[in-house]
């Protein structure tokens, strides 16, 4: 029994927030099995759909799930718990704290991004001004790195894993058709930062610093059609193919998107319309040459059956550190991962106040972006290359990966989501 | 030694055609592996970059390449030959027929679809009219399963399983989302068969029929805005999202592209505008839910680290019948598969005219389509649910995929397409 578990108990909740990565779940399975370790943690509850299960009570019993399905955690994708984008209010801090007290709840464990751990830090500051009694521990997850602090953030490494597979694949097919000039764009996730289409270089074989992807665009710098268009001629002076990866994000020179399709999503945001469209368009009207576009879209955050093994790894330490650090007497505090060495890759786990990351933004260091635009820097090839190491084993059954659905997740979606006859 | 494998020798030929898929150098390997049992085979050669290499005489001697390389093509997706799209026309049958003459070229198998066996046809007729000797084989390859006679086309299975795979973790992260509807649309290949579409159907669990991918369209049949529309609505009255995969070639009932871009590729095809583009803005502007798109594009045919063992120990198969077939005396003829059974699945391989499927296009059987257009019959399921069984597996290294390179094939590169200097 460590510092601070003396005659502190109560029960444990954890909840899932904002998009998924593939590596969230084995976050929840460390949170699962480290949990029930601890004599001071009675009940350990998840949150049906994040924030609306929080503040509807409507708790999942983790210690009721079975062995089987807590292990296949570790490779499905998806929020296990389910997740939603809710925006949280001031107002709902007092409705939120009546669920916690009602049902006992001393330890809160938050796993997402930075407005998760801005939330988190709103929780934590106003449970100490009530007099409450709970240990909020934010636990990182985000594909976009864009985590404050933490040297990386669960679930980026192995959404770069899938994009730089991808990549690789898609040049040596396009390195194979030999009839005519090609340009082949692949479009990635990125609203703002430029982390994962940086990692596409990952595609290139070390040493051979002119390979594909030729070119890759992100937003953190301003995108110019003329500029795109000559850096496009000059690959295809020297090869055959040109293989650019771009974020779907990326902006003119005035902070625009390059193309939206003028529709609002249901958070305000603006639909992109398409980077990968506005690129193929400028280089089929201007150069008359073919491109074509993969748009890896929602398939890049749920590929559970290309992850990193390594970036599970540390998902689940993380979990586990987060039960540790609030049964240790934490609170008000992120777990992060500490990079502790290249080579050998070695990290250790530290907690951060929840002020220091939360609603933070790491962007993408200007210092690894060269002169074209492309990321070519080794300082960030050394960066992500520990990160994607490493194949997660994912079981298939007929043919196709066999993911497990956690048996409260299942009740509680028929209970917060009834609709028509499910039979028929 | 069979029959016809008396005095009979010279050299053969092997060359890729078309768009790769991911088994197309399985085949590859089963054709040099049997090859080398053969006395009466001579050389080995293999055209580099199809049509182009057969006409110029750029052949690669693919006995010189090494034990590890040949292993390696049977799990390196494109064409590691090269490959080309390059209209054949009747003119190039005499220079043709030079090339293989100074190479003493006997034995000729081409690897391809419908058209590449249109052409294999060709040069058989050609040889018979002109006396020379040459036992031309087709075989068989296709990610779009419109091959005639053939049960199903190498390659075929490789994408289902990629597509299938995706559909579910997709399907996963979908649902996991708490907070509003959601129509998630995948497009995939197909400009006029909706083969791998349908094949998305295998995402869903077996025995469910309610179950993502809910919608699936497919060219052949017409696509109405407002039918579709009111498919998304009932779907979304009994789940919170809805899934559809859609073939990138869907027609409007007046036989036009849903959306095109207005532009001519180098084929003088025109360029698909994104069919999941078109469906997602009637979805938010028609019924206000928010809509996101995955295009996957080339990743399709090139996704090795996703492949169906069993689609890639036929197309072994298939190249290995080949040359035993071209060695037996045959010519003029493609290989097939053909189904034994279903359960157990078995099959065995037979050869057929080349008349026979030249030109010719296998269309998705309307009996396995439903009324409302998704693809729900037991018959396809039995169909096609064999030919994903089994995954590939892929070495690793540094945390991507370790693919082959022809050692032959880059030098044909350098010699054919050298543009400025390789190095800086």
């Amino acid at each position: 029994m460590g510092e601070g578990e003396g005659d502190f108990c109560g029960n444990l909740l954890v909840a899932q927030s904002g998009g998924p990565t593939v590596v969230i779940n084995s976050t929840l399975a460390g949170v699962v099995q480290e949990a029930l370790n601890h004599p001071s943690i009675g009940e350990v509850y998840g949150a049906a759909y994040g924030l609306r299960g929080m503040l509807g009570g409507n708790f999942i019993d983790l210690a009721e799930e079975s062995q089987h399905v807590i292990r296949g955690l570790r490779h499905t994708p998806g929020s296990a718990l389910g997740s939603c984008r809710c925006h949280f209010r001031d107002s709902d801090l007092e409705s939120l704290f009546r669920v916690l007290a009602d049902r006992n709840v001393r330890y809160f464990l938050y796993v997402g991004g930075n407005g998760s751990q801005f939330v988190a830090n709103e929780i934590d500051k106003y449970g100490k001004k009530i007099g409450y009694e709970l240990r909020t521990i934010g636990v990182p997850k985000t594909i976009d790195n864009d985590l404050a602090v933490t040297d990386h953030a669960p679930g980026y490494g192995s959404v770069v894993k899938y994009v730089a597979t991808t990549a690789r694949e898609i040049a040596i097919d396009d390195q194979s058709m030999g009839d005519f000039d090609l340009v082949s764009i692949v479009e990635v996730m990125g609203r703002d930062s430029g982390w994962i289409a940086a990692g596409s270089v990952l595609a290139r074989h070390m040493g051979t610093p002119f390979d594909a992807p030729h070119l890759i665009y992100i937003p953190e710098r301003p995108f110019r059609d003329h500029e795109f268009l000559a850096s496009v001629q000059k690959v295809l002076e020297r090869n055959r193919y040109c293989l650019v990866a771009v974020s779907e994000g990326i902006r003119n020179p005035a902070g625009e998107y390059v193309r939206t399709s003028g529709i609002k999503d249901p958070l305000g945001r603006t639909e992109l319309g398409g980077a990968a469209e506005h690129l193929q368009f400028l280089v089929e009207q201007h150069l008359k040459i073919k491109a074509r576009t993969t748009k890896l879209g929602i398939s890049q955050r749920s590929a559970a059956h290309c992850s990193s093994q390594r970036d599970s790894d540390e998902a689940y330490q993380c979990g586990v550190r987060a039960v540790r650090a609030a049964v240790g007497g934490e609170s008000g505090k992120m777990v992060t991962i500490v990079r502790e060495g290249d080579s050998p890759y070695v990290v250790s786990y530290g907690l951060v106040p929840l002020e220091d990351v939360a609603g933070k933004v790491k962007e993408f260091p200007a210092a690894w972006i060269d002169e074209g635009g492309s990321i070519i820097s080794n300082n960030f090839f050394r960066y992500v290359s520990p990160l994607i190491q490493g194949e997660v084993e994912v079981p298939f059954k007929g043919g196709i990966p066999e993911y497990v659905h956690l048996e409260g997740a299942k009740r509680a979606e028929e209970l917060l989501f009834q609709r028509g006859p499910a039979g028929s």
